[in-house]
């Protein structure tokens, strides 16, 4: 799962820190270079799967390990561990492969902690994707998608004909403007201010005539401003957009206008979304499976082997014992059972780990108590009319608001199909507590009447069916993701080292929370670890 | 067909001059509102197709119209007349519809002007549009694959992991830079620049506090730099990419770096760039066909009426002839022949059409040779592994370049197949002659040299097969688009009207030349016009 867009800059600060955003040791980093060279991509760890080979060649047994959840990180587990051939069986609540990666379609059923039940209603091949939706190009996600041979289009994180929506600013406030108008407009008069201040000789302690000269040729390519002879002015352009399309014959076109005022524009505070785009995480190119995020778990589940997986049992207890593990877990009847294994993978949420009857100690509760469940809420919005592209021409997209929404998605997907949905809200926090304490029917309301506002009534008549999720209100998950007050400290030490034989997996035990990168690499590193030591013994 | 990055300013002021780019009184337009009041895109012109009911309804007879050619203006010509039952035939020189949109595969052949004929040796499935290759979300294009069936898929035209390749730059040449890397450095040290003016004064005759306020403000968010208390510097973000990618457990990345200085990111020319991507034209999303370019002609032709088209039927001659027209032509045996009809649209190119026999003075002719045909080539190289996507984590994108290779594309769809088509050069002008007068494979051989220096040896050594098209030495074209000295002057004007009954359609009619919005909105005019002109007789 990603972070809404409002939320980036607070989430990276308290997952990240200074390490990665700006501390010079990390800058002046291993690669050399200048970093300039021709560069692979940032790998992840370097990983090697146990194979099968290795048990052959040296004549060990093969391990039983019990995985707990499967989720991403408990299937990943599963099937990297299968690679060498280790017995693995996953206990798992619901009654599907996924966990957060969970694509609602019609016929899915959901019964909230509050007791109610959703039934989806969605068209055959209409989708929405409750949790992740998006897979930036670095990932491993992406990796696991080509060995397993998963379907990837583009994700349109990013489209000039988006809008942004602000209702609430100091000025244009309640008008949705287009990304590219916003960028044209911005970009315009910041160049025009740094052109002058440049030719007028403010930055000359900085520059040499060389880089004002490619400073100033620099800024009238980027902001489309006039010349010098013109004082450097923004006075808008065709990026702007048009009212009056070009055409054939005599139809130039009628550029949209006229610009707002600089001061109006900044007043707008709609530069202030740009940096979205910007993020590691975040810029385009982006990419989904094809036909549903859960691609990927159903893909996970056949490589995995089905038999292996239980559904709808909940584990209720972990304990190391002489020679091993045994968990106890709850099945559909409500008979308590137990397994026992070699070794024990946790991939639950450390929160729900945290109610386990188990013998590690408690440090591990205090520690799986440590990193806070956040409140996350999605919306699914059936339109029997692809009205934002037939009428609006906009082609997939996020909208950002200022409204309660927070972030609106336009599909990317089926495009020109007959029927489309739309993610109507994407929030979190204090938003999504809002909404996720209202019924179902109540939210798709609130919802619409809100988006209302920026596109007019199509956004309700067209509306046909909907479906909503408040993960901290959903049984198993409790929260979107976690955030850990600090991950350097002992609790998030503790939890990524051994416990006797049980291991902790997930995106919560990495640097990339709230993606399946993190469970990836999670259970990439618990499967070495158990491997190793197998190995050693 | 559109412009390659490096032309995109000189053609635009070619093409569109004042009225459009800056005029005020454009600007200051007829849509009213601040012009961001819930705006619809900019619609084409409205059009209205001619219907059956206009004759039944009148008792007027259809009329016979020949249309000579059978790309996007003809064909395009042909349906919208075909809707209300007029009899059209077209007569196309070449074997295949769509003219300049064309798709190359397995088993395509074709022979130049100079004689030389190439074969495409494309695997299944694998092809390259040798003309038009993507569509903008605004143009009447995507109208048509609506209304024909045509499905789309992303065009990727824009990647942050996609590389700007300057070999000549007065620094950090020769070194490949990411997209994301270059942005991060260019908006980090303009926002360094102009928060330091902004905060030291320079720029106080130009705005308030409040103003300055949320000036600064914005760029700490668009340049990701430090605070005031740190000088406002820019040391590099985590925009810029990682060596080691975030992961599991304590892996928290490193941030590629070091940052080059302020003089050498401008001296490197990068930033020049990027406003390729906010031209209204050119700007993300963008599409196109699912299997190639030509699903649109093919899907024209089924409309129209395959018995409706003349292949390889040369025109050789047009002439008002009383109560109608005569149009000379010669059959794929040599043989002249005659087709008589009410009405004929050309819808050739211009130079092409100034050369058949006609009766229509010789103002006609020499406005036909007043625009300029523009070289322009593309090649087309298959590789055996999708290396941009394995190796560099770059799953589509316009890689731009001073080598003469101007631009090359990674392809946008077949992620993570095992095959890719990578167009290897979109070049005009000066760099398509010197590639133009090239046998092909002395193309290929120039073109994965100079490829070589920016993707290593993996471009030569991974090449399967390639082909190329230099529109200016291809038989019935000359020239990939025409540019006129003036779309103002009497030329223009006196091919924008019938000359009896005799009418011409095309791009080169439009003010969106180079783009298949300009063919189609120039054949709605002619059909409107010659619709008109039946009903009023």
């Amino acid at each position: 799962m990603e972070v809404p867009l409002n939320a980036e800059t607070s989430r990276r600060s308290l997952l990240r820190s200074i390490g990665v955003a700006g501390g010079a040791g990390v800058l002046y980093s291993t690669m050399g270079a200048m970093g300039l060279a021709p560069v692979p991509t940032a790998e992840a760890a370097p990983y090697k799967p146990p194979s099968q080979s290795d048990f052959t060649l040296t004549g060990r047994g093969r391990k039983k390990v019990v995985v707990l959840g499967a989720g991403i990180a408990g299937l990943a587990a599963a099937y990297e561990l299968g690679k060498a051939g280790y017995d693995c069986r996953i206990l798992e609540a619901k009654n599907r492969p996924g966990g957060r990666n969970w694509t609602a379609r019609g016929g899915t059923s959901e019964t909230d902690l509050d007791g109610r039940t959703q039934r989806g209603r969605f068209s055959e091949g209409q989708y929405m994707n409750c949790g992740p939706g998006r897979l930036p190009q670095s990932h491993v996600t992406l990796d696991y998608c080509r060995e397993l041979g998963v379907e990837l289009e583009a994700f349109v994180n990013a489209n000039a004909d988006a809008y942004i929506y602000h209702d609430a600013a100091p000025a244009l406030a309640g008008k949705p403007m287009r990304w590219r108008t916003a960028k044209a407009d911005v970009y315009g008069y910041i160049s025009e201010l740094l052109a002058k201040a440049t030719d007028q000789g403010a930055l000359d302690a900085a520059l040499s005539q060389a880089d004002k000269d490619r400073l100033i040729s620099f800024l009238q390519s980027f902001g489309a401003i006039k010349g010098k002879a013109d004082g450097f002015k923004y006075t808008g352009s065709s990026r702007r957009g048009y009212s009056v399309e070009p055409g054939a014959a005599h139809e130039r076109g009628t550029v949209l206008g006229p610009v707002p005022s600089l001061s109006d524009v900044l007043a707008s505070g709609v530069g202030q979304r740009f940096s979205f785009e910007f993020g590691y995480d975040q810029a385009m190119m982006m990419f989904q499976p094809v036909g549903g995020m859960d691609a990927i778990p159903k893909a996970l589940e056949r490589a995995v082997g089905r038999h292996r997986i239980t559904y709808e049992a909940w584990a209720t207890g972990v304990a190391n014992v002489p020679g091993g593990v045994e968990v106890s877990w709850k099945d559909r009847s409500g008979r308590e059972r137990v397994e026992r294994a070699d070794f024990c993978v946790v991939a639950t949420p450390p929160h729900i780990a945290a109610r386990l009857r188990h013998n590690l100690g408690a440090n591990v509760t205090s520690a799986l108590k440590t990193p806070t469940p956040l409140a996350v809420g999605k919306i699914g919005l059936e339109y029997r009319r692809r009205w934002w592209e037939a009428d609006d021409h906009m082609y997939g997209g996020v909208v950002p608001t200022d409204l309660d929404l927070a972030t609106l998605w336009f599909p990317s997907t089926g495009y020109q199909g007959r029927r489309g949905t739309v993610i109507g809200y994407y929030h979190f926090g204090a938003q999504a507590e809002t909404y996720g304490k209202l019924t179902p029917e109540e939210r798709t309301k609130r919802a619409v009447d809100q988006g209302v506002k920026i596109f007019g009534e199509r956004y309700r008549k067209e509306l046909d069916t909907s479906f909503s999720v408040a993960w901290h209100r959903t049984p198993g998950f409790e929260g979107g993701w976690v955030g850990w007050p600090n991950q350097d400290g002992p609790e998030y030490k503790l939890l990524n080292e051994p416990q006797g034989n049980v291991y902790f997996s997930g995106d919560w035990l990495s640097h990339t929370i709230a993606w399946q990168h993190g469970a990836f690499t999670s259970a990439r590193k618990v499967v070495t670890e158990i491997h190793q030591r197998v190995m050693a013994a």
